[in-house]
């Protein structure tokens, strides 16, 4: 999947469920048969709460997890320091 | 993997560098074939943290992720309330 496309779910600040919300969207209302959760850092942690609760709950039986996939991204902070994040993208498909 | 063994690394609160160190003696010392890495809740993101950095730098061309896989558990918290807490187990190979 390509990143950018609208089947991506950026994980941040926003309230939680509405991000639960959007996977709901994604695959019911725009009918996707993918959608990609993404999330860096801290965020990571809630990305999986938001997969969980989309699989298990709001669409229990109607969509699967594809597949997982972990890395880090380097970038330059603020003070010019050169740090390291991790990401997470769990790909979720309609079964 | 069965749960328990030695070759487990359940990530919490302590310092992180115990973590990726657990991780790197596991490979070394230890001369194990696979390390799995775990998680609940918020340590979820740490642990993505550790196995970046044992992956990327401290046994790069070492090591890899063999698979990934969350979850969620159920249980009873001190108020008796029902509470769902997202894990997450990477399993990692030498190469």
């Amino acid at each position: 999947m390509e990143e950018g496309t609208d089947n991506s779910i950026f994980i941040g600040t926003k309230p939680f469920m509405n991000y639960v919300t959007g996977v709901v969207v994604q695959f019911t209302t725009k009918g996707a048969k993918e959608v990609l959760v993404k999330a860096r850092g801290k965020f990571i942690s809630r990305a999986v709460d938001v997969v969980e609760l989309a699989v298990k709950r709001f669409l229990k039986n109607k969509i699967q997890i594809k597949n997982i996939t972990i890395d880090s991204e380097e970038f330059t902070n603020k003070e010019g320091k050169q740090v390291h994040v991790s990401t997470i993208e769990i790909i979720l498909e309609s079964i």
